[in-house]
């Protein structure tokens, strides 16, 4: 209810000046509005949407990214500590990550803990919720591989990743799940001196994406 | 006092399987616990300890790092918060760092949520507190340069690092300080997106300590 008197409120100029929101409808438009850099600050959506394929379409907010020749998807595999993936986003937009993809068990991406380590990413910066199956689907259409974190992995080298390619990263405490281990076309590690069970996760993430990037 | 009555209990073999801690005493025998991964739990001093030399020199723990043609120390330049630390320590031990060292305006690195987040670093890697002054005579005697990170600083490039160098990582919110400005051979930066800010400092340091790894 309350988005929707926000939607009516955003009629007037005023309060869209005031809010720094506007209301964006109809399907066209909103593909559109997907493809830019704008966040959406919620959405509304009537059942008939379903109806129509460009609309159903729109639910699906992995088949949104543009297609490109070249991804670097990063995906939360119940990563569930709100400061980590709140820096895991961060990071991601500061490292030139396409899309953050969170799978069931990851903590909710606008939790407000989230949102406030993430420093603004949200903003300019696409993260999303996502199944396996969605993202195996999405990979399967578009030919992303698919590389899981592991303490048992290689250590990464330069300019030897896939050109679309989806890294997993896992729980703090149980690392990557058995789903992510069974998809991997990979196992990626950072080396570290024994004495160390592990390094946090968003720290490892960082080292692993500023080596991926090109 | 409970250190005291700790010290005292521990003189009892099973006390000592029970805590599993020993009680270390003699200046030799104290230099060389430094020189060791042992940890400390405490430290109980006489005020006759600085009547002697090698007493004096003990308390300056900069100096009871060993003389290596190798170092890498990490220097928390006014670093604030116990998380931050605390997985920036957990990074360093992980990534081969010769000790870290807290500079006034860091949080205590004794901190209990610098201790739990991380992780048992404490245990088995040099961490320790020091002024500019102790800092610049340990690097002038030992011929130690210092990179410190700036946004505006260079990318940087592996092998291009001197032997024995100390990096300085800066405040969450203003970076590193003038006085690290002033002092540093070279800043240095991990390049960003130019939508984000910054990195979260414990991953920037993550980044670099990786690049600067050999």
């Amino acid at each position: 209810v309350r988005l929707l008197t926000l939607a009516r409120d955003l009629k007037r100029r005023k309060a869209r000046e005031r809010q720094q929101l506007f209301v964006c409808e109809g399907v066209r438009a909103i593909e559109e509005l997907l493809r830019s850099p704008l966040a959406v600050r919620g959405a509304i959506v009537a059942p008939q949407l379903q109806d129509v394929p460009r609309g159903a379409e729109l639910e699906r907010s992995l088949d949104a990214l543009p297609a490109h020749d070249h991804y670097r998807l990063l995906v939360l595999d119940a990563v569930q500590d709100p400061g980590n993936v709140g820096t895991i986003l961060r990071t991601a937009a500061a490292l030139g990550v396409t899309a953050a993809v969170a799978l069931p068990g990851t903590v909710d991406l606008w939790n407000a803990k989230v949102v406030r380590s993430a420093m603004g990413a949200h903003f300019h910066h696409s993260a999303m919720s996502s199944t396996w199956d969605e993202l195996d689907a999405f990979r399967a259409a578009r030919g992303v591989s698919l590389w899981a974190t592991d303490a048992t992995g290689d250590p990464l080298e330069r300019d030897g990743a896939p050109r679309r390619l989806a890294l997993v990263v896992g729980n703090e405490g149980s690392g990557v799940s058995d789903a992510a281990r069974e998809r991997a076309d990979r196992l990626v590690a950072v080396p570290i001196a024994s004495s160390v069970e592990s390094l946090n996760v968003a720290v490892a993430t960082g080292i692993l994406l500023h080596e991926l990037r090109r």
